[in-house]
């Protein structure tokens, strides 16, 4: 680490105001932001620079007020060089610069920021205090290991797809997939509330189903309806799911509003695991030099959002993610979040780790090679690939089953 | 125009099935991607896998039905070579995938894609059969000018800030604001539902002092408080605004979610003015060969979703854009958005055009550039350089006007 910059003095002739009388805790939030800077002076500047820009969006000259000054403004704590053009600049902010509202605090680690080249975020912690405000995940890895008896192989998860089948078409579709030891049956992303295949009509059907194969075969499997909507139908759709005996939800928080996960999760009247799909948020992580890391994208903000399994495209696949990258995201699923205050005597809660859920034109072939990677903690998506043969999907079903048993304990 | 490609030949021996009596009205919208090719049969597969990702999500082979196939998945009606290793395609997809829905209309057109490098949202073309879904703006352009009683110059935009004032001391400095003949004053983004400025007071004193302002000067001053909100609470606010006397909304939809600006637009209770502030979607444009173009981003999105005003960073200020992006964003505030059917009597009816907000750091001394760039049909937000010398605010609103006033009839 290196020394700590300080904020700039106060210039000379700044007005004299009264002070607002700001009540502040003193605890403080951390982001880590790598910026792409000529050398450490330009780094340091940048840094400052984003100090105002998250918090008072004001010339530091033009402050009114002292407390606001020393209380609000952001604060750089480390600025650390990594590369010729590139730093590491730590930066804190004060707790009730977010307030208690995910909206705010996402605003404040990388609001205005999203705009600009050449600064992404690579980490964020939380206060104690600050994590008091968030559940997190109700399920979280461990809750959904509980809720289907699968204490140690990978979870298995697949798609009913493709779009233009009708809901009786995709209940039949699920019954087999069920009977087929699947765990988790979601919807493709792509169903919505089309006129070929009504919200209502199949989740009612596919849940139906569901529930049919479980009763015959003993186990269950849960049906995850998309809740993706219009702002004024999420809750809805969400209740009716659950009233029809969906056993999970699945979200694209990209499309509806990061926040809108979190009410989900949060709703007690629901209280279902909930999916995370990537779709339209692919493009904040998308430039290497800009954005989020994949770390904060798919693991720490689905997380503080309340998902309990994050989909992401795994290396190979039908996107371009490296293993670095996916490792990343492993990490951003099961990390602690929440600083330790130095000299505590425990650490405070923290949020419950949540499964990792390669996806992206994952076949039954790569397997073996997927567990290695990501250990048996994880959730593994197979869509297309079990679709090859038609006549054979409960046979494909049960081969994914068998080939995640066999990587137990291995 | 190149020629069109036709989709790949059905391989023999996919499985029969019944058709699925899927009922499609032959409408389709379309999509321009900017794709990196090696050549043109890279372009070509790239485009084909774009028709498949962004629909069915599905093996072409395994596709269960020819219905689906012909009527579900994208059409390649046009690819183009732009670079050398730089193609155009435009895709069409059935207005059925995208329903009704603002959040299903932008997984078709860049859900899964977003997670793709080498692809960029150049532009959309709605159908009149897809745009009827979509009110749009309900003011635009020209009902804010009425609304606000000024034909002809630029329009003028100021924010409360910084944060950490009080509600109180924001309502004084909204009272100076519309005393100086501000049209539009709107909250800091950064001003959420924080303890030390609660939304309720704040939203409740900034309204009356505005209307008390309006009553002195007999202006009509527009406030417009920040709803962005969780999603359990940005209804509540909105309507909580407008009961305050609100002249108007500012929303972020990259942190509420974009389908939450078009609800809102849509209310009629509300029936307010939106002006959309882009914090946290920068980065969806940020990366020059993927996400979406400044043109869709701000421009047309904005538009669908029933923004009136648009803001984004002018060039030459805090921020990077250029003018050639800044351009792109304006065309995307005024363009036609609806395609015209060959051999149609009369064009269908269009999105009123929005006015763009150029801002990001600009200042006084640029006015006369800003118009000369934008035309009047522009919105110009000027924000701490209002506050170089706090005593003289109003004299620097004064100046503002005059500025802006000055510009007419050049």
């Amino acid at each position: 680490m290196s020394k700590q910059p300080r904020q700039p003095p106060p210039p000379a002739g700044r007005p004299e105001r009264t002070p607002s009388g700001l009540a502040l805790s003193g605890e403080r939030f951390s982001a880590t932001y790598r910026l792409r800077a000529d050398d450490r002076d330009h780094a340091l500047a940048r840094a400052r620079s984003i100090c105002l820009e998250q918090t008072v969006e004001f010339p530091w000259e033009a402050i009114p007020d002292d407390a606001i000054r020393d209380g609000i403004v952001g604060q750089i704590t480390a600025l650390r060089q990594v590369a010729a053009d590139t730093f590491d600049a730590a930066i804190h902010y004060p707790d009730e610069a977010a307030g208690a509202e995910l909206t705010q605090l996402v605003n404040v680690l990388f609001g205005n920021l999203s705009i600009q080249p050449g600064v992404r975020l690579l980490d964020v912690r939380l206060s104690g205090g600050l994590a008091r405000h968030y559940r997190g995940p109700r399920f979280g890895a461990a809750g959904l290991r509980a809720l289907l008896g699968v204490p140690d192989r990978p979870l298995l998860c697949t798609a009913l797809k493709p779009m233009g089948l009708s809901p009786a078409d995709l209940a039949d579709l699920a019954y087999t997939l069920a009977l087929g030891g699947i765990d988790l049956i979601k919807d493709d992303h792509g169903l919505a509330n089309q006129a070929f295949c009504p919200f209502d009509e199949r989740v009612a059907r596919c849940a139906e189903a569901v529930a049919r194969a479980n009763h015959e075969t003993g186990q269950r499997c849960l049906y995850l309806p998309n809740v993706t909507a219009p702002y004024p139908d999420l809750s809805r759709r969400a209740r009716l799911a659950k009233d029809a005996g969906a056993g999970g939800l699945l979200l694209c928080p990209g499309l509806a509003g990061l926040d809108s996960m979190r009410a989900l999760a949060d709703d007690d009247a629901l209280a279902l695991p909930i999916l995370s799909h990537p779709a339209f948020q692919g493009s904040l992580a998308v430039s290497p030099d800009a954005g989020l890391s994949h770390r904060v994208l798919y693991g720490l903000l689905n997380r503080l959002a309340g998902a309990d399994a994050a989909i992401f495209p795994h290396a190979g696949g039908r996107f371009a993610y490296t293993e670095a990258q996916c490792r990343e995201i492993q990490a951003g699923c099961t990390d602690p979040m929440v600083a330790v205050p130095p000299g505590a005597a425990e650490a405070p809660a923290d949020f419950a780790p949540i499964l990792p859920v390669p996806a992206g034109g994952m076949r039954l072939e790569r397997i073996d090679e997927l567990v290695a990677f990501y250990g048996p903690d994880c959730m593994l998506l197979i869509g297309g690939d079990l679709h090859t043969r038609p006549a054979d999907l409960i046979a494909s079903c049960r081969r994914f089953r068998t080939l995640a048993e066999q990587t137990v304990g291995r």
